[in-house]
């Protein structure tokens, strides 16, 4: 029986045998899937939304990033819900997974405009909690953030990226593909160039007229060389206070292609010189603690393309628990 | 400096070096690029045309298949032009590589309709060539057919598929994926259902309904348990015998998924139980021989997929150069 | 909520989402999950029963077959339930998955205990059902094959069984390890050798003491090689035929590494020169549509160390549903 | 011929063609297999005593870990004896490989008992010696310890132990595992839960009963985050330091899934945000260097998960040898 | 301590450890290595001789040709001496594993003169024997045929040869790579090119100036299509009984590229529409018992190249145990 | 139409479609081949010479960095030109990739001698510009630097060389294989030992004899972990400043054995323990900007042997851009 939310947002293909009778311990067993029974009052207790947006045809290159939603869930059973580090459980936060944006296999504009409804049906019904959409491809994030404005009229929305592309493509080429997301979002006005921060910048991944046109546009950004001497955790929080000081909702994306190739094998843009794993948990755990972050995005993952054990899967995977983590400790 | 083809048609992203004062004894020396300085009317001499569709965007599943025609290119070292078998040089035969179809990353509408105006374009120009379109998935056939019709109006089409699918899935659901190219040629009056023949239809991979509006639209298909029995080879001569009777013009389309998956890692679509790689080229060779026979493609090859030696990639090259025999020895 | 069949089955790890409002038409459709609320009496109609037992530690080899049974189910998705082939729908027959039988991670004695009970209870309630078990090791075919016993007291069982091995290693040496069931069977008195059928031997894969006691006890086997000769069908037909005439019941055995490797790279056990794909499933089909045989069981797969596109995966699958399809065809 | 230590220990399954007159260079030259010629009084003169362990089948996932101390064996090729960082050379130690305890397939109780008194003998004949197991899986460490104890009666042993995890499951759910050696040890009085100390845990890879239980129990733990921040080897010598005033003899456990799944693709318990190999390395030969450190072992590594070029059977080499040039340097 | 065949034969770099007091089982017990105490003349008593030839330096593309010999041995434990096919068991033949031929680094001219001198040492001391040379690539061939006739100085040798080449490449080009044997014994005067056979050529793999080389130098060739229609066997024998007529000793040499790239991945030089295994291992195991079959060898298996389960080292070993199945037969 | 530098140099295999009317932005439409029109003085204007060498058949064990050179240019399509941590563009650079120098497949001296000769006359020809070779396998260095000295008479030639190895091996054993050029070029009088600085040696990769000739001749090194203590950039600047102060012209030597094997699995010597890909390009980084600083290699990467995603293709890339990146910084 399909959810409140249908058609919006459509039930996922499968789910996970809870626990019966004793509290969750593994985070399949914690995060519940908004069944067709639920009530819409009552979800809204919920701190914590994921919402798989399974896009990737709207990839310059062939990507199978369609399939993390999934691989995202499957990899759940591997993760208690206690974090030993910061001795917390995230057990006691509610946690909802709503299902996937439902999308078309051949025209691309329709998929995005399902995604900006989606976003803003989920940014409505659940004002309170953190929406973390797991892409899909880096296009999904133009198409969420439009969605929170719509559902926020009139407030300012900020961006923390980590990446190692501006993406700030000229989508006069090729449309709204993922190496454009930050300029879709400036050219339509819903976020200004100067509330965006992009931290991972590094090497030969970037042709100089973006950089041109990221200057032009104020957009602020910090090397990994950069941020990697002024320490990640620190970089991030002067990056959220100089953004909190001019927007009112900050919205973190985290396009895994910020990490070192050796770290996230099932990224085929991630690049030799980036980030390691420890500096990126680390940086999404300090913008998870931010009172202003009310959303985010893990895009870019291809599962078709991982190593044998999966590590980019579950990398992907511990990303979106430490931002919970984040969220639980503000 | 390109062709005279541009902008139907882009040059192609590599060229091979070719061998000075002698005759080619490799592939890649024998098929030539059209390069921008090349005299249109001459090119015309040209037996067989090969054009790249590097199309996967409108494929259901997640698919590299537009990979291929560059992987394909890159396998020609690994062949000569000689064939054994038949004692016959494929160098004696003129062959031209004029680039790939030009595409955009968001519109696949666009995509498809350059694919038309590609088709139309050779078809036009290289009349008494064999067009042979090295995908892509399997949308592209639906436009490579009709590209060719519009270069030949009034002429009756029939297809020669061999495909585990019958490919006849209905366009409202998803538009015109990968699923649904027969479907479209027939709804688009393009070719009527009768003059469709499909030979390697296997086990559980068709829905039921597929197959009753197959029936209804008088497709004519020989599964491969019937084909076996027959002998493909006789299988495929029957029904280029009956076609003959009804069209002007026979296309040849391979979706390589036809396949048992042991022949082909680098087909995703490929299942237990289909065509072995001497079956497929028996009934390849047979086709290519036939007079009516104008143009071919080869279909849903992911190399991104395939293992470590390549196998599909070299079976997909095989299969071209199998035709390309049926025609040198028409 | 726990099933009528609780302790004795547990509900396996996940469920699909079914479709509502529409007959199924894939695989995941078809097959219903064992749910707490259902009718007992009601789950009777259904024709095929399906259970995990995802046992592999009993394997003498490391084997990863225990992950078998949930990869099984995720390939559901990729089948439909029409058979081309025959042209019937699976869709008309119930079908049940019970789910898996709880096992023990130190304790194999134990485990195998509960595959004795969980086969009694099963073939107690569902006597008018298939059942098959998705495996897991060899060592599970014992167990299967006692629990059907014990629910049908009195009656004479035999076996047909497709492997390169005999399977009668002496199980005073390493326990009822997956190189044992047949003799663990016919040790035990449940089955008498002479109404064992092994199809499928070959190689050097085998020591030649096993061959004798299979001599001594009477055990049937048919070479590869004579079975091809014969063709498999025939051969399956004639075993079946001399069972029949001996035995009430008979259980199908398909231990996947009859398979020659290239077939069946996620089967370790798999050797150069064993059957094809082709042959496998005319063999189960013509077993499948066998009155007398009441359960089957498919083993040693083990997905972990299947290729990228996961086909032995797939052909486990398709083993099944070729079972299943012999059985509508009765 | 076997060994006098045979029947608690069998010969390994193949031997190295050692160098004739001249010193070895390589390890495979280095380290001499005992063989049945060997006389056991002058055994007793070697340092480093290598034993495998290969047993897996008592691990909750799947594991190939039982094929680790071949795969070890086969990579000693790749590494000379000579430490070039401290300019040492091992072969100045004399250094034996006695052969692997021996396993049953389906009894692993009697395995588990098995390993229990092979370390005993060994411990007793190589009373001088640090005896270095190779496993398998973690079960096997409370096995060697309970071994070790009933060798020195009497003797307080305490434990460090590189981990992801505390290993503190509790026995009752699914008997000895590889989750719960440490349990078991502190259940059964051989190691005090105070005279443990963990390093290496983080993220969410233990559930909150399991941390509750090692603070009821004393367990001594640093996470990762803190053992960084302090440095490892200076984590790892204040470990040593209160372990030293508390105990006789300490016992050292590498689980290899400590590490970065990154760094040890062939672990497939290892996880995103764990150790470099850089941290372990450091951490192992600090403890090499202790002289209370009379015993180690090394698990959870899976060769048939590993790489192409196997990364982690050739990391988990290098922790072998870096232990021994501890005990070279003290 | 080394043979009496050193330095011409070096000791192979491991040996199995072997069964005490009970026949051998497999073939990693049966092969015996010919250790340094070995007495020479009972030493002839062998009926198979086997020797590895590690040489790939000289192969044209990159290749690790030279990592089967040692892969081979590896793979013994995995078969039975006992072939349940033919009900005869290998063991009750003498084989001698003499080790592997000494090879230099960077002086190519020089491995071949000692493969020559190996192969002369070897067929002049076991005169009586099969000698059984696993490659490396297929230059050694030419150099084993060498050393053959050396040691059998006016006898006529003849050539069997399983091959998708003719190997009949200039040798003024490139010196004595693997594209040349054949023609290297041409040039040389030690083989007739009327006393050469080959089963297997198809497809676009050899260059037409090749195929007329062949014609003029009388060089027989049956191709794999005309192969299979008269049958393995049968076309295996004619060759064979032809090849009686002319000579004294017959050369087996199976190139391992004749299979079909999907049966065998380790094999660079494999190609789609190559022979199956079946197809192999009836053509070897009917040389196997001609009278005149003296030798034989497997070239070009790149172990490296292999995927995750070596069915491609499987089967080179299948090869090997399959031709000596032929010899027992005889 | 072949270069002037033919056939001292051959055109490479392939050449990039160019853009038409812009500046490049990709690496691929920035480095020019050189065509056979090209005018030999205008040539000389080009800052970096790009140079392959293909030959891997003198390595020690069986390796694939023959192919590197060509994989090398095929990566360039996914690197810009700009670098966005040093804000430079290379395009404004002119560099030229000449082609690969020509080799033989059985003559190994033959190719030594052949890239001495084509050494001489890229550095004779281009005086003033950085020569970088692409290998191929650590052999070639001694050539390279060879045909430097040749070309300037009389100037003395130091090395700075990142390696795991000390490769000074000695020749008499194998001749001038992989393991062997630093030794070469002090037995040949070509570099003093004093003048060769090696960083990165560490863990168990060398023999203590290597380390004895190593300090009898004078060679400087700085061990992995004293240079990681110092500063990797540090170290590199103070080795410059001794080079300096002795030497003329500096040679470069890259063995991406110094890495981490979990960053570079496509180099098989790589170990456990090296470097991070963020210490080696510092490293590269600082020597590129040194003023004497003439020519550098990369070597011993193996294409073949790299994941699927082609991690250390592509790092070794970034390696020469990041050279190029310190040479425009000068």
């Amino acid at each position: 029986m399909k959810s409140f939310l249908y058609p919006k947002i459509n039930p996922h293909s499968f789910a996970w045998v809870r626990p019966e009778g004793r509290a969750p311990e593994k985070v399949h067993e914690w995060i519940q899937p908004l069944d067709g029974a639920a009530d819409p009052e009552k979800s809204k207790e919920a701190e914590i939304i994921v919402v798989g947006v399974p896009l990737s045809r709207s990839s310059i290159s062939a990507s199978g990033a369609s399939e993390f939603p999934d691989a995202f869930r499957r990899a759940w059973k591997g993760f208690t819900t206690y974090n030993l580090d910061e001795d917390i459980d995230l057990a006691k936060m509610k946690a909802l997974d709503v299902g996937d944006v439902p999308l078309h296999v051949t025209d691309i504009r329709r998929c995005h405009e399902n995604i900006i409804e989606a976003s803003e049906a989920l940014h409505s019904h659940f004002s309170n909690s953190k929406v973390c959409a797991i892409g899909g491809d880096h296009s999904i994030t133009a198409m969420m953030v439009k969605g929170l404005q719509k559902s926020k009229p009139g407030e300012r929305i900020g961006i923390l990226q980590f990446d190692t592309h501006f993406d700030l493509r000229d989508m006069s080429d090729n449309g709204p593909s993922n190496g454009t997301p930050m300029r879709n979002l400036i050219e339509s006005g819903v976020v200004e160039g100067s509330n965006m921060y992009n931290i991972g910048l590094h090497g030969f991944f970037n042709t100089k007229d973006l950089k041109q046109y990221a200057d032009e546009k104020g957009v602020n950004y910090i090397t990994l060389g950069r941020a990697r001497k002024k320490g990640i955790e620190a970089t991030v929080l002067q990056c959220l206070d100089e953004l909190s000081a001019k927007v009112d909702t900050i919205y973190l994306t985290v396009d895994m292609d910020v990490l070192d190739i050796a770290y996230a094998p099932g990224v085929p843009a991630s690049t030799p010189g980036g980030m390691t794993t420890a500096e990126l948990l680390e940086g999404v755990l300090a913008a998870g603690r931010h009172p202003k972050v009310k959303a985010m995005d893990i895009v870019c993952l291809d599962p078709l393309k991982d190593t044998n054990v999966q590590p980019t899967v579950k990398l992907g995977t511990h990303v979106f628990l430490t931002f919970a983590t984040g969220v639980m400790l503000r």
